[in-house]
């Protein structure tokens, strides 16, 4: 029997089901595929050059301020794992481990990297010398694998793509600021590639990364209000140094050990990108990360003229170094629309005999569904200047949700009703203390996000114990 | 005890042992260091950094043959893996498995990619349609592994990062043309990137991947006459498309299987670089893929102006889009000549107080040592011209190497000589029976590298049965 029926299907609205919508878009748009092994994810060609586009932007920024990329072994020794106690804890329950080298049973199992401080402290080890070699600030884009029980395309499978910078400086003050950089550099990158605010902030001690002395955060908020933790950066002091012998003669002539950070984003991003800006009819995408910035259609294409008049306008906008594609296949003008609307291409060019005749086209954005006719004189302008208009409005939206679903409450019951209605970042006051962070929990139904950098700076109550203190907190129900 | 001697060491002569030559300035140029785990490496960030030159530039031609990327699993179901007779027994003895996912043992064990013919099939098979939908041309970036019993940095490792194309077309012609395109690509890409000739050619069926019709191949001919194989296309018929059943409804409207490729290149391309370009002094690199192109040097850096002139210089080439690094640390001018002259970088630029009076700058050459004085309006057409030159030299006498060292022979006892003597290519007649290609191994100690695209059609003798024949091999002893 024929396999031909590739429509541009309908997905399920979200506010019917959201967890459905947003498997529908990452599927239908053909931005990944399930893979045989259970919990892995396969990036398809959209959406890895969604990825692509990510890592360029990304790896340009780490480039500016230094950072140099690195490639680290897959394969970690369980001893080598093992000798930061907090880290192997944090990360034992989920590690894959490799066994069998060909047909032989290796003497000491190996694990496929769930992150790489350990590789990283080995090699310093090696390698480090003097303080004139300091800061070595390194990345390495890769995957790892986590084996977690549940799994969702982008959010969490168990094999994922990121990058995860390394750096060890002269002092603490040195890596502290370079965990602040990274972490505004995270924060920047949301903003001007994604189109997406975040909230900076830390982490409590109870959600930290094992084995940090401190951890930095990124917190997004999604459609459907909960949070997306989109970025860590984290400043270890000089805790792995000592754990993995990392010394260094400083300029005092003695040996010194360095101080550490490390700093990680993933192929989560796409995923927050989707449930930040995307809607019923498919994806929509930030102009900057977009495979296809512009898509030119041509209407009533066998009529003469119209293939080169749309053939030139796809000319005009790829000499601006937009990524832009014509669609001449035998399609429908209405399949296409639906097609790339499906794969939230920023903006498309419509051209046909009535266009032609006027010297106009019509171009349509994705974000708004608006349509303009623009005097082929303008393409140019009128689309450079249409991109940054989608990308700002998409930011203004995104911006407003969160605004709009942030609350400050005092009470834990107010969090309660809020997680329990229709969700949001709940801000309070926190003591400090396990216990009422873990009452949250329980009671109210939320996880710590973070305190934000921004702290007002006020005196309060602890919604749970309702101690006085100063710290703001967010709170929310998270991914 | 302070630690803090780094030096610009010197490194063994070639011509005392080549093989250790070879690992000095794989370390010494800071390229690699070695694991923790027995026989994988760490790219370190300047071999890294050419790695990365080499990814941008193929990347960069692999797309504009309409090839887009992808990231698929990086294991393997072992049932997966089996479907395909020939590729399982090829590869079995070499696979590392995954035999736990944190503390649970797996029902069945899992391969860590050794290659991804199964897993691109896999995918194919649940998302091909129509004949529409192709051809599909898909490559990944990644790291392998394969468990090889000795390894050296670049040549041989237990895990190595390439690129794997993975492609399927509508007819046989089309995935030939593919298999040659590609090969065609890897050629390009060796002499315009690398300065490395190579010879194209097929390889026999002792040597062509397990699973395949046909094995295209580079070889390389390196400074020790050894042969190098530096890049490998292969055609597979509709064979794994069978064995995977990946199907498609073809113009009749009947389903049909398509007809597969893939093809690879490694970071052995930075092993075959070193081995056919640098010298006793360290590295040479070709400027295409140097991560420093032009090194500028201050002489009396205290003296008055002279850092300011140095930046001058540097700004003045940066701007050119030319990779620049101005040394202006502490070091004296000749630790620094022999520090670049280590890591390979193409072109130095000198500039001092008396350079400054006669408003000129000395411009010294890697690959041939010569230096030349350069007025200050000059500077950038001579270093263009300079950087092109190098290029040219280094092709040149590679390819001087390559055919001087290529010889034309009768009898297996001739390229038994040759093989225990300098080395080289043999080129002769071969009758196509794999007793003689056994008996070539067992008797003159040399392995067939390649039946050459370029067959000359004359009638001969092979060397080993004597039979008349026409088809033209070579033969060497290979890393
Ligand atoms: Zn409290
Ligand atoms: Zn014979």
């Amino acid at each position: 029997m024929a396999k031909d029926q590739r429509n541009v299907e309908a997905i399920t609205p979200m506010e019917v089901d959201f967890a459905k919508w947003y498997t529908d878009i990452c599927l239908k748009a053909e931005l990944v595929d399930y893979a045989s092994v259970k919990g892995f994810m396969i990036l398809r060609p959209y959406g890895y050059a969604i990825w692509e586009n990510i890592q360029r932007i990304m790896d340009g920024m780490f480039k500016k301020t230094g950072h140099v990329n690195v490639a680290m072994p897959v394969l970690i020794p369980e001893s080598l794992l093992k000798k930061e106690g907090e880290l192997v804890e944090g990360f034992a329950p989920e590690v894959a481990w490799v066994t069998m080298g060909g047909s032989e049973k290796l003497e000491e199992r190996l694990a496929f990297r769930p992150t790489s401080e350990t590789m990283f402290c080995d090699h310093w080890h090696n390698v480090l010398q003097s303080y004139r070699e300091l800061p070595m600030l390194y990345n390495q884009w890769c995957s790892v694998i986590r084996w977690e029980k549940t799994t969702r395309p982008f959010l969490r499978s168990r094999e994922f793509w990121w990058q995860e910078g390394h750096t060890i400086h002269e002092t603490a003050e040195e890596a502290i600021a370079e965990t602040e950089q990274q972490l505004n550099c995270y924060a920047d990158f949301c903003r001007d590639a994604l189109a997406m605010p975040v909230v900076k902030g830390r982490k409590t001690d109870k959600e930290k990364f094992a084995g940090a002395e401190a951890t930095y955060t990124i917190e997004a908020m999604m459609k459907d209000h909960k949070a997306l933790q989109s970025g860590t950066s984290h400043y270890f002091g000089d805790k792995f140094s000592r754990a993995y012998d990392v010394t260094f003669t400083g300029r005092d002539n003695k040996l010194q050990y360095p101080f550490q950070t490390s700093w990680g984003s993933t192929t989560r991003l796409i995923g927050a990108c989707i449930m930040t800006h995307s809607d019923n009819n498919g994806l929509v995408l930030p102009p900057a990360i977009a495979p296809i910035q512009v898509v030119v259609v041509p209407v009533a294409q066998h009529k003469p003229g119209v293939l080169d008049a749309a053939a030139a306008l796809r000319d005009r906008l790829t000499a601006l170094e937009l990524r832009v594609k014509m669609d001449d296949s035998e399609q429908s003008p209405g399949w296409k629309y639906a097609q790339y609307e499906m794969k939230g291409v920023p903006l498309r060019v419509e051209i046909g005999p009535k266009d032609m005749e006027k010297q106009q086209c019509c171009i349509a954005r994705r974000d708004t569904g608006e349509k303009v006719f623009v005097p082929l004189t303008e393409l140019e302008a009128t689309v450079q200047a249409l991109l940054k208009e989608v990308h700002d409005n998409l930011y203004a939206m995104a911006e407003k949700n969160l605004e709009d679903n942030t609350f400050d409450f005092t009470t834990w019951e107010e969090v309660k009703e809020m997680a329990q209605g229709k969700g949001g970042f709940a801000r309070t006051k926190w003591c400090g203390s396990l216990e009422c962070e873990l009452a949250m929990k329980e009671k109210a139904g939320v996880s710590s996000r973070c305190m934000p950098l921004k702290q007002s700076g006020t005196v309060g109550k602890c919604p749970v114990c309702g101690k006085e203190c100063t710290t703001d907190i967010y709170w929310g129900v998270a991914y």
